[in-house]
C-alpha cells in the first residue's frame, strides 16, 4: 500500500492557508492575487510530485500523471468563502496530490495513474463550481460573458488574473475509471456522534435565485407612507414571507438564506427605489426543490399582487442532486472499516461539491472527515489532524481499490 | 426694489446642474470632484457678484458682502443625494447669489449686506448638515475625526478634496440680523394644491439610528435551520416589527425609512453573521420623536430577549425640530401676497435643512416653491421656471422688508 506521508500533507495544508491567512482562517476569493498565486505554488507542488500541470482559461489547475495505467481523476477545490476556512476545497486538492505522489513513490503502484484537479470557483464568487463545469463542458462562453461577481464581471477577472485567451481544459470521459473528492464535512453529524469519516451517498441540489423589488426613489421626509413605494419595505415584507411559508412545506433537512441584500441608492435619507437579494435553497429531493420553488413563485406573484412595488424573480442557477457511485461508497467504506473500524457512516451532502458535476460524466465517490462542532464557512472551520491524516489513508486505500478495478 | 434678473438666475442654475450632471438630475455627492468643482465655480461666481469668498475647512463656501449695512445671511447646499435633482439645495445657494448681486447693483439697496453660504454636506454623505453646524460650533474636531461614509472616512474625504488643514469659518450671531433660505418643498403640498409658495412654520426633528446584529456565520448547506444564527434573518424580523407597531405610535406626518442595509459577508452561500442597517423617523413634534424612540428601544429589547441573534441599537444623531422665526414667516408671507396673492401658504417642513442649525443662533425663515407632483432626491425632480423666479422675487422682497428692520 503507498505511504501516505502525514507531515508533508499536513506541513502543505499549512503552506497552502499562508495565501490570504485571515486570523485562524483564509481568505481568498477566486482569482485574487492571493488566490492565483496559491494556482501558481499548487502548479510547482504538482510538478514535484511528477504531474504535468497548467493552469487553464477558467483557473482550475491541472496535473496529469506520465504513468500509463488505469487513471483515477481526484480534485476540490482553492479557493474559500470570504474570511473562511483553510480546510475547505484546499484539504481535498491536498489529499489529490499527497495520493499522486505517495502512488508515484511506491513501485507496486507507480503505474497507476492519479490526475488531480483543482477546479476554479467552486464557491461561486463569479457563478456556481465554473472550473468542474468547464472541465464537463457544461459552461459555454455566452454563460461566461454573461457572469459576474459583487465588484467585476467574471471576464474583466479572468484577464486582471493572467488567464484571458487561455485555453480552457476538457475531460475525456474514456480515460477515467472514475473521480473521488475528499472533504472536511461543514456540518456536525460525524462530529457529534464520535465518528471520523462520512462516506457520501449523494449531493444535495441547490438553486439559486435573484429577487428585484422596483419601487419609487422619493425624499425620506416629505413623502407620506400612504404614497410610498418603497423597495426596501417590498424586500424585508417578501423575506417575512418566506420565513412564514417555507416551514410547512420543506422537507426534513431542507436549508434556504437570503446572503446578500441591496438598497438602492442605500442613502440614510431616500427612499429606496431599488432592492435586490439573493436567495438560494437545497434539498437533497428532486421533487422538495420543485416544490419550494412553486412555493416562491406563489410568494412573488402574491407580492406583485398586492404591490405597491413590483418584484422579479430571476433563477441563477438550478443544480440537481446527484447520487454517488455505489461502488465507490463501497470501496471508501471497505478502506473506512480497515483504518477506522465502526468509526464511519454513510451519508448525504448538504453542501454543493464539484463532484455534483463530474458525477454526471465518470462513477464519482466523496470522503468526509469531521468538521468540529460544524464550523465551515468561517475562519474558526477546522478538523482534527490525526482525522485529516486518517482520511488521506482511507483516501488512498479506495484509490488503490478502485485502480485494481476491484470496485 | 432690486431687479432679480430672471435670465442670469435660470442661467446659473442650468450650469450648476452641469457639475455632475445624470440624466435630468445631478449624481454630486460631498467631496467628490463633480462637487468639488462646483464649489470653485461658486467661489468665481461669488467673487463677480462683489463678494468676498472662500471654501473653508469643511468644504462649505462661503461669500461675504462688503457693504456696511445691516447684514443678512442667505444660503443653502450644493452637493446632492446620489442620483438627485438639479434643485434640492442648488436653488436657494443661487437665491442669495442673485440677490446678493440684485442688491448691490441697485444703489437704493447697495448699501444693504447679504452674505451668502452654501453648507457642506446638508445631505449627509458623511454626516448630517456639517457645514452649518460646523458654521455654528457644534461640529467638533472629535465628531469629524468619528464620521465617515459609504466607503471613506470624513478625514480621508477632505484630504482627498484638499481641505485638511483649513479654517473652518464661524458664525458672528452679533453682525446678522437673520438667516433666510429658499429651497424646493419636495412634497406635494404646493403641486396638489394649485399654490406656488409655502411659507415655512418649522422643520421637523430627525433621529438616524445603526442597528447592528449580530448572529454566527456559517455554511449555508450545512447548517440546520434550527440550529442557525442568521444576522440577516433577525434584521428582516425586526424590520418587520418596525413596520407592524410604528403605525399605532406614530403622529399623523411622522414617516420612518430604513435607507441601508448591508448583510456581512453578503456572499450567496454563507449564512450572515453579522448585518447591519441604517432607520430614521422624522416628526414636527418633539414628543412624538419620543414615543417612536421609546418604541425602538422596546422592538430591541423584544429581539435580544426572542434570540438567538444580538441586536444592538446605536444614535448617530437627534436633531430636535426647530421653529421658524414668526417676523421672518410675515416678512416673507407680506412678500408672497404682494407677488403672488392667494398663492401661498404656511407649513411645516417635512425635510431636513440647514435653516435649523442655524435657527439655534439667528432668526430665520424659509420660502418653498412647489415640487412637481413632490418628486425629491431623485433625478427627476423640477419646478416651473416662473415659480423658481417668483420665489426668488418674493425673497429679495422679504430680505429687503428684513433688513430695512421692518420685520
Amino acid at each position: 500500500m503507498p505511504n501516505i506521508q502525514a507531515a508533508r500533507l499536513i506541513g502543505n495544508l499549512r503552506r497552502l492557508s499562508e495565501f490570504g491567512r485571515y486570523k485562524t482562517g483564509v481568505h481568498r476569493p477566486t482569482y485574487s492575487a492571493e488566490d492565483m498565486a496559491a494556482r501558481y505554488w499548487l502548479v510547482e507542488r504538482m510538478e514535484e510530485a511528477g504531474l504535468k500541470a497548467t493552469i487553464d482559461g477558467i483557473g482550475s489547475v491541472i496535473g496529469r500523471s506520465q504513468a500509463r495505467g488505469p487513471r483515477l481523476l481526484i480534485g476540490s477545490h482553492l479557493e474559500t468563502q470570504p474570511y473562511a476556512g483553510w480546510l475547505d476545497g484546499a484539504m481535498g486538492v491536498m489529499y489529490g496530490l499527497e495520493v499522486a505522489r505517495a502512488f508515484a513513490e511506491d513501485p507496486a503502484t507507480a503505474a497507476l495513474a492519479i490526475d488531480v484537479g483543482a477546479w476554479a470557483d467552486e464557491e461561486g464568487h463569479y457563478g456556481m463550481l465554473l472550473g468542474s463545469r468547464s472541465f464537463c463542458e457544461q459552461l459555454t462562453e455566452e454563460m461566461i460573458d454573461a457572469a459576474k461577481g459583487a465588484d467585476k464581471t467574471l471576464r474583466a477577472a479572468l484577464a486582471e488574473a493572467g488567464l484571458a485567451g487561455r485555453r480552457r481544459e476538457r475531460l475525456d470521459p474514456d480515460s477515467y475509471v472514475g473521480y473521488l473528492e475528499g472533504h472536511v464535512e461543514q456540518a456536525d453529524y460525524l462530529d457529534s456522534s464520535g465518528l471520523r469519516l462520512g462516506i457520501v451517498t449523494g449531493i444535495v441540489g441547490f438553486n439559486l435565485y435573484r429577487f428585484t423589488f422596483v419601487g419609487q426613489q422619493n425624499h425620506a421626509g416629505t413623502t407620506r407612507m400612504a404614497v410610498r413605494k418603497d423597495a426596501g419595505v417590498a424586500l424585508v415584507r417578501l423575506c417575512n414571507e418566506i420565513e412564514q411559508r417555507f416551514p410547512g412545506v420543506a422537507g426534513p433537512r431542507s436549508v434556504w438564506t437570503t446572503g446578500r441584500i441591496l438598497l438602492d441608492p442605500g442613502a440614510p435619507a431616500v427612499i429606496p427605489g431599488k432592492a435586490e437579494m439573493l436567495f438560494h435553497f437545497r434539498d437533497i429531493e428532486q421533487e422538495c426543490l420543485e416544490l419550494l420553488e412553486r412555493t416562491l413563485d406563489e410568494i412573488v406573484a402574491d407580492a406583485n399582487a398586492q404591490g405597491p412595488c413590483s418584484v422579479e424573480l430571476e433563477v441563477l442557477s438550478r443544480t440537481p442532486p446527484q447520487l454517488m457511485d455505489p461502488k465507490f461508497q463501497d470501496a471508501l467504506e471497505l478502506a473506512a472499516e480497515q483504518h477506522a473500524p465502526g468509526k464511519h457512516m454513510r451519508m448525504p451532502s448538504a453542501a454543493v461539491h464539484d463532484a455534483q458535476i463530474i458525477a454526471r460524466q465518470l462513477p464519482a465517490g466523496m470522503l468526509f472527515v469531521p468538521s468540529i462542532a460544524g464550523i465551515s464557512h468561517h475562519y474558526a472551520e477546522d478538523t482534527k489532524e490525526e482525522d485529516i491524516i486518517l482520511g488521506c489513508r482511507v483516501f488512498a486505500g479506495a484509490a488503490e481499490r478502485i485502480l485494481r478495478g476491484a470496485a
